[in-house]
């Protein structure tokens, strides 16, 4: 390290040429790039060699000195990344069929709405939000239920929370539309607002015991702390709010929407006792075929790694090479091999969106396994309330 | 597109001449960030400058035809990246302390030991066997009592489970370790063999309802499906079985250890249930101080990120950069801000290890928040049942 150190303009000045010429030499790159994605579209040739790349990066980068190898090394990986997106765009903008898809219509007026709980649950009043005109809304006991009446046709969208601001993502869900190979067709958020009910003449001060499905439980946890409840799970507020009405008992009470306290008869003890007040939920509509309209805002994407170092990196690094923003990721461990993970990711826009597919098409050429989970629009009626 | 496109031979050796000179231009660009960096070591500048690179990204972009603007642009941000990269291990190197540390010394002997649950519970044959040393060993009823305990100095170590094969990441550890400001010291891997349990007398056809905490009963979701039992949560396997012993009903069973069953005088009914027979489960040590040994390998974190796209594949390229490798994320709500994550990563390492140092120098400096949760070792006693 020098003593006088060289004014910084006077580097930035030879930075910024250096970078100039950088530049040229990318472009003349990458016009090299549409060569190979040319002579790859007559052969039908895969454009990731990573025979060929690993070739280049140790070659190459046994010329770098090595306080400069790992810098040097990264760099050229990413000029390989943006060269190979450069050439899935190119080829599926000429051959759009490279990226296989089966589109169904999308149904924005389901028949038969299933969801799992009972009426003035949250998820009842979400199936509402979303499908007023639904000829037929069902309840089942349970998410899986939910899942196998639509793949079973016995309904043609079903309703089912994934993530909540609070307490995170319902990993059943997701874990749900892996097993049954359904699609997101139809996204809702909601602000939550639990109020505590219990039997009339019942007081904060008689109820010891507070019933509720876990999340909303977490939702409140200082509530219910401070007032010393003890808490119990219920298979879902609604199925809460009934069996306290049911027991008549004045020691219990219910974590639940004040729709449900009322649909039960029940008391409201405390309005809106969410630790959070900003508590909103998201739900998703699932149904048997993917589809996709231009208006869609959001893609979910479920995907496993190939066993490579900054894999998972590189993975989101298509993504924004793409421009295409990240909104949410979350893993789930991979059945019989431990420490392995499957990965959801939403990203913002829609299937129909060319940069969209051809993003998808480089994941798919270049991940393990993809699966496209569905494009759709989230809808908000947080302001209806 | 050509309709004979030059033979792939060609185009390479082109795409070699180019990257030797990108090379060439790539070093000199570096020795000026080691310029840059020997003047930022002198003024205690920030090596991170947004609104400079901001600046050359949108000039040196604009530049860039438009079908290649993306492309250029993501690998001009990856050579800044690396840039900055070379500075910060530059200026660390000669400044450790631009990292602040507060190490407090490992202590692999605790006087204390706490756990959640009951004796011959997995995480009771976690504590004995990370410390099988400690002179006193007790039992809380939460996960939170754990943290208390050791926070509050009542105990030297708290030993709860973070993360199963089977189920996924046991948020709540997570949550407790950020809430209490406790540090991971050392962490443990066990194969968990559950068994179905029942008082005496009892048989499979006798039982309708298995008890146990919801992540076993979740590694056992077949079995107990294929049985038709009713699942009842618990706060703990032990805690499942000592109940089930206390009540003596014959339609009662528990999910549990094999120790558990003995323990609290049960009978085994069926030996390992689980649906995966891979089944482990990670534990963790916390203690109060932050400790770090070079024979440490794992480094946990936890962060938030500046609002930007991209913001995600920049920190775990930045991880990718330095060559660590990175082996868990998940992520977390924040509180009070709908939508937006705390990440937890843990990657291979030590935080002894200067290139990690490094590594978590540069997070910290671009990053909205960086905390290190630990640097510790994972021992594995699979091999010993």
């Amino acid at each position: 390290m020098q003593n006088n150190p060289r004014p910084l303009d006077e580097t930035r000045a030879e930075i910024t040429a250096i970078d100039q010429q950088i530049q040229q030499l990318f472009l003349r790159r990458m016009a090299c790039a549409e060569q190979v994605a040319a002579y790859k579209l007559k052969t039908g040739d895969a454009i990731l060699k990573p025979d060929r790349e690993q070739y280049l990066l140790e070659t190459l980068g046994a010329q770098a000195p090595d306080g400069l190898r790992q810098e040097y090394v990264s760099m050229l990986k990413s000029v390989m990344r943006v060269s190979r997106k450069h050439q899935y765009e190119t080829i599926l903008s000429c051959e759009p069929a490279r990226l296989e898809l089966t589109l169904a219509p999308r149904c924005d007026q389901p028949a038969r709405v299933v969801y799992q709980g009972l009426p003035a649950s949250y998820q009842a009043q979400a199936a509402a939000a979303m499908f007023p005109d639904a000829k037929e809304v069902s309840h089942v006991p349970t998410f899986e239920d939910v899942f196998r009446a639509v793949s079973e046709g016995r309904a043609d969208a079903g309703v089912v929370p994934v993530e909540n601001s609070t307490v995170g993502t319902i990993h059943e869900a997701c874990d749900l539309l892996v097993q049954y190979d359904l699609h997101i067709s139809h996204s809702h958020v909601d602000h939550i607002y639990n109020c505590l009910c219990a039997c009339p003449g019942a007081t904060l001060q008689s109820v010891r015991t507070a019933y509720s499905i876990k999340p909303a439980l977490g939702q409140c946890q200082n509530f219910l702390k401070e007032h010393g409840l003890e808490q119990q799970e219920a298979a879902n507020t609604a199925v809460a709010a009934q069996m306290v009405a049911a027991s008549g008992d004045l020691t219990l009470a219910a974590v639940c929407s004040e729709q449900a306290a009322a649909l039960y008869g029940l008391t409201v003890l405390a309005h809106n006792i969410n630790d959070d007040k900003t508590n909103q939920t998201r739900f998703i509509a699932v149904s048997r075929g993917l589809s996709a309209r231009s208006d869609d805002n959001r893609i979910s994407l479920v995907f496993t790694l190939p066993h490579k170092n900054g894999s998972l990196a590189a993975a989101l690094s298509v993504c924004a090479d793409h421009e295409i923003n990240l909104t949410e990721i979350h893993s789930r461990p991979l059945p019989e091999t431990p420490w392995n993970y499957r990965f959801y990711i939403d990203l913002e826009g829609s299937l129909c969106d060319p940069a969209v597919r051809a993003m998808i098409y480089q994941l798919s050429e270049e991940l393990s396994t993809v699966r496209i989970l569905g494009s759709y629009r989230i809808s908000d009626s947080t302001e209806t309330r």
